[in-house]
C-alpha cells in the first residue's frame, strides 16, 4: 500500500516536505493541508510588491498549482487544521486524514502587542497576501506611517510605504536589528535610513494606538497607517495540544532528524527549534533558507530516509534603499550578555573599499569580525556595503561552519581583478585587523 | 647592529615583503632594488588605463615614493642586479648590497615566441607602465589588432583595443582561457566576446609575423597593432646563476617558509613555484593575490620570523565587457589528461538566476562544480556570469581549501533576500546536481 503523507502548511518548509517526499517515493499520497488561498508563495517577496518593484503580488507565487499537480501531490487550500490525534495517526481539518508520517509546518505568526488598540482596523501586520492586499490599499489614502519594530520587515515596509510617500516613523523598542547587528552597525544602518527621509525612533515603547495615532511614553505620533512588526511566534498550539515537547524557545523541540518526540511525527521550518552550529543550544529562526532546507530533511526522512538537519548559524541579510547589511551568528552583545561565557568573543569593525584605489566604482564595506579569544575561531561576522554583501556572508558563513580560525581567513586564496574585487578582499582585511588584536592579547 | 634586507624587485611581492619585514622589526636596514622607473604598481590594472576607465597609467600607483620613505625602506629605482654572490652574502648591481637575508621576488617576463618577425616593432606586449604607454601610443594610430593569446591579459587588452575602436582578433593556439576553464565554459566565453564585435580563432598556431600581418598556417590577418601575451615565465637567470634549485615548473624552489635551498636567500612572487593545495604538486601560478601573501611571509621569516605560505588553490577572476569569468583549481581537462588519477572528477554544468524568479534583475549565472569521485570533496569550480561570480569564487575558494563534501555544501547555511539572493544559492543549486550524479554512480 502506498505511504500516506500529511502536511500540514504549504508555506516554503511544506512544500519543500512534499517535493521531497515525492523525490524519494512516486508512488506515496502526499498531502497538503493549506490555510491560505494561495499555492506556496515567497512571503519575503511581500515588501518589494507593496513597494511596487514586483508588479503584482501573484508574481510571488514560487510553487503554482500545477507544479502539485505534476507531482501528484494533493495540496488542499482554505483548510483549517482543528487537531491532530496521534493515537489514531488522523488529522482533523473539513474532513479526517489519515496519515503514515506527519510533517508540521505550521511557521509562525506576527507577535501581537499588547497594548490598547492593537486591534484597531488601520493597525496591520505583514505576513500573507491578503495582508500585503490591505496594506497596499490602505497606503493609496495615507500621507503618514507609523512602522513599529525595525527588523527585517519592518525597515523594507517603512522603504516600500517611503517609496509610495508617506511620510515614515520607524519605532523601535530596542535598537535597529538589534537580533543580528551590534549597536556600531546598527548606527550605521540608522544614518543611512535617515539619509533616505526615515524618521527613527529607538528605544521608544509603543503605549497604545488611537484612531490614527501612535501612543508612545513622551509623544504621540500622527499616523494614517500603521504596521506592526514586532516579531513572529511559532504556531504551536495543534502540536502542543496533541502532545508534542515544545522547547524552551517555543518552538517544537525536533532531533537532527527533525522527529518530535511522537511517532511519525516531524516539524520544520518556523515552527521547530533549530539548534545553533555555534553554541549548541536551541534556537528559533524564522528564515526561508531553513524552512527550505529542513523542508528537505523532513520530508524526506517521512518517507522512511535517513537526512540530517545541520545545525544553523542564522545567515541573513537585507537590502534598504541600495544598502545591504548582512550577519553571521551572534552579535556580539548577545555573547556577551546572554551566552554567559561559552564563546568569548574578540571583535574589530573596520571600513575597506570594495575595489582598488585606481578603479573607479568602489564603494566602502564595513566588516566586523569575531573570533573567540580561546581557539581563534571565526564565529561572527556583520557587514554592510552597497555591493556584494550576500555573497560575502556566504563565504563568512563557510568560514564559521567549517571551523576557520581568523588567521586562516587572511591567507585564504581569494581571487583579484581590478574591476571586481582588490588583492586583499575586505574580509581578508578584516581577518588581519582581528588577528593583530589576538596577538595583542 | 641592524639586520640587512635585501629584496630583488619591487613590485607586489617585493614591496609586501618589505613592509612586512618592517612591521616585525623597526630597526632594519630594508632595501629594495626596482629595474623600472616606477614605484610598486599594480599590473593587473593596466588593460584598464589602457583601455582608459583608469584616467592616468600614474593612478595605477599603489604604494608611492612616500610609503617606501614612511616605513624607511630604501627603495631604489632603475638599477638592474647582475650577480648574486651567496657565499659573500652580496648582491651586485649598481653597487655591491650586503644583506643578511636576501628575498628574490624577481617576477615573470612574456614569453617570446619562437616565430619570425617576433622582434619587429610594431609587436608589443603588456607587462610594465613603459609596455602600456607603447600599447596607447600605437593604437592611436590603429584600425585594426591581432592579439595573440587568449588567457587573461590576452581577454583584457582585446577588449581595451576594441574600446578605443580597433577591429580586433584574438589568436590563441589552444583554447580560450584554457587553464583555468573548460571547453564547455570556453564556449560560452567566445559567444559572448564574439557578440562584443571580437574575433575569436582558436586552435590557431602563429606562424611568423610581417610588417602589420600576422601569419597563420592557412590565412593571414592584417593588424596595424600586434599584442603578443602567450604567458609568462618567471626570471630565474640571477637565482639559477647564484645557484638556487630551480624546480621542475621553471620556478625557484622554495619550502613552505619560502626558503630556497640555499641559506638565508627566500624567494616569493611569480619566480617562485608554489604547492596546489588540490594535489601537492609543484605549480606555477603568476598571479598577484598569491605574491601578496607570499612576500607577507618571505618578508616576516627574512627578519626571522617563522610563517608558512599556504598552499594555492589558483582563485583568479576576469570581467570582460560585463561578463565575470572565475575558477578555482584545475580544470577537468587538466585532471584526466595530466593528473593521472589522483582526483578523479565527477562534474556538472548548471545555469541558474542570480535573483528569484519574480525579482527584476536576475541574470543567469553558469556554474561547474567538480567533487572528487572517492571522497565526495568539492575539487573545482568555474563561474561564468554578469554580477558577483568573484566573490562566490572565493566562498569556492574556502569550500576547496577546508575539504567541504559536495553533500555539506547543498545544505550551507546561505543567506537570502529576494533582492540580492535566492533561497538556494547558484552554488547550493550546482552542489545538488553533482549530489545527485554521484549517488548514481
Amino acid at each position: 500500500m502506498p505511504k500516506k503523507i500529511i502536511i500540514i502548511g504549504g508555506g516554503t518548509a511544506g512544500a519543500s516536505a512534499a517535493f521531497a517526499a515525492r523525490k524519494a517515493d512516486r508512488k506515496a499520497e502526499i498531502t497538503v493541508l493549506e490555510q491560505e488561498s494561495y499555492p506556496t508563495y515567497s512571503r519575503c517577496g511581500l515588501p518589494f510588491a507593496i513597494k511596487g518593484i514586483i508588479p503584482s503580488l501573484e508574481n510571488l507565487i514560487v510553487f503554482p498549482d500545477k507544479f502539485f499537480r505534476q507531482q501528484k501531490i494533493n495540496h488542499i487550500k482554505e483548510v483549517t487544521v482543528k487537531k491532530i490525534i496521534p493515537d489514531k495517526k488522523t488529522v482533523v481539518a473539513d474532513q479526517d486524514y489519515n496519515y503514515d508520517s506527519l510533517v508540521i509546518t505550521a511557521g509562525s505568526s506576527p507577535v501581537k502587542l499588547p497594548i490598547p488598540g492593537i486591534d484597531l482596523p488601520h493597525v496591520l501586520t505583514l505576513r500573507t497576501i491578503n495582508d500585503a492586499k490591505k496594506i497596499v490599499e490602505s497606503a493609496q489614502s495615507s500621507k503618514s506611517a507609523v512602522v513599529i519594530g525595525a527588523s527585517f520587515i519592518g525597515i523594507e515596509v517603512a522603504e516600500a510605504l517611503k517609496s509610495k510617500g508617506c511620510e515614515v516613523t520607524l519605532v523601535e523598542a530596542a535598537r535597529t536589528m538589534w537580533r543580528v547587528v551590534d549597536e556600531d552597525i546598527g548606527r550605521l544602518i540608522n544614518q543611512h535610513l535617515t539619509e533616505q527621509g526615515i524618521k527613527i525612533l529607538e528605544k521608544s515603547l509603543v503605549t497604545g494606538i488611537e484612531e490614527k495615532k501612535v501612543l508612545l511614553k513622551d509623544q504621540t505620533i500622527e499616523a494614517d497607517i500603521i504596521i506592526v512588526s514586532a516579531g513572529v511566534k511559532p504556531n504551536v498550539t495543534l502540536a502542543k495540544e496533541a502532545g508534542l515537547d515544545i522547547g524552551q524557545t517555543g518552538g517544537i523541540k525536533v532531533n537532527e532528524r527533525l522527529e518530535s518526540n511522537l511517532k511519525d511525527i516531524y516539524a520544520a521550518g518556523d515552527c521547530a527549534e533549530v539548534v545553533s552550529a555555534l553554541t549548541g543550544e536551541p534556537i528559533l529562526i524564522g528564515l526561508g533558507t531553513i524552512a527550505a532546507r529542513q523542508g528537505v530533511v523532513a520530508g524526506a526522512n517521512a518517507i522512511g530516509g535517513d537526512k540530517k538537519a545541520p545545525p544553523v548559524l542564522n545567515s541573513s541579510i537585507l537590502k534598504t534603499f541600495g544598502l545591504e547589511i548582512g550577519s553571521v551568528g551572534f552579535t556580539e552583545q548577545y555573547l556577551r550578555e546572554k551566552q554567559s561565557g561559552k564563546l568569548d568573543p574578540v571583535s574589530m569593525l573596520i571600513k575597506y573599499p570594495s575595489l582598488p584605489h585606481y578603479y573607479p566604482g568602489g564603494v566602502d564595506i564595513h566588516i566586523k569580525l569575531m573570533a573567540d579569544k580561546k581557539t581563534h575561531r571565526l564565529i561572527g561576522a556583520q557587514l554592510l556595503g552597497k555591493t556584494s554583501i550576500a555573497p560575502r556572508i556566504n563565504t563568512l558563513a563557510l568560514a564559521v561552519e567549517k571551523g576557520m580560525t581568523i588567521e586562516e581567513l587572511t591567507q585564504s586564496d581569494f581571487c583579484y581583478s581590478p574591476p571586481v574585487a582588490d588583492v586583499w578582499d575586505p574580509i581578508a582585511i578584516a581577518a588581519q585587523a582581528v588577528s593583530r588584536k589576538l596577538e595583542k592579547i
